[in-house]
């Protein structure tokens, strides 16, 4: 498992604890809902801008989201 | 300024700080050592599984990274 298969399912979980779809993910962080949902099944690792964005539009820090995804990581 | 400007100098340091040249950092990670010459240049994005390689290297959590690229990108 990478960093980014962590990274998917961390997203995810924060769109749908919002109550998100992937269209209106994708439209509040400037992205095609292809890119958000190829994104939650671990095809795409996004660089740090892009990630950036993705947490800036869920309301949550990036840093948070990456300690969530590092812990998934390590328990695999 | 992008998370990947404020992520260049993040790298920088914590190499600088561990007396890491380009090149021991670069083999360390698994990349070619121009590769983190454009990277600390703010030319490169990294995706989220090259970051996580670089942080690894340096032995810094890759969360605790982005924490301190994120507060330079507040402050800017």
């Amino acid at each position: 498992m990478e960093l980014s298969d962590a990274f998917a399912q961390v997203v995810e979980k924060h769109r749908k604890s919002k109550g998100f779809s992937r269209s209106f993910l994708a439209e509040r962080a400037g992205l095609h809902q292809t890119y958000i949902g190829l994104l939650e099944k671990g095809h795409r690792s996004p660089n740090l801008d892009t990630a950036k964005c993705i947490a800036k539009a869920l309301g949550v820090p990036l840093a948070k989201m990456i300690e969530q995804s590092e812990r998934i990581l390590k328990s695999h």
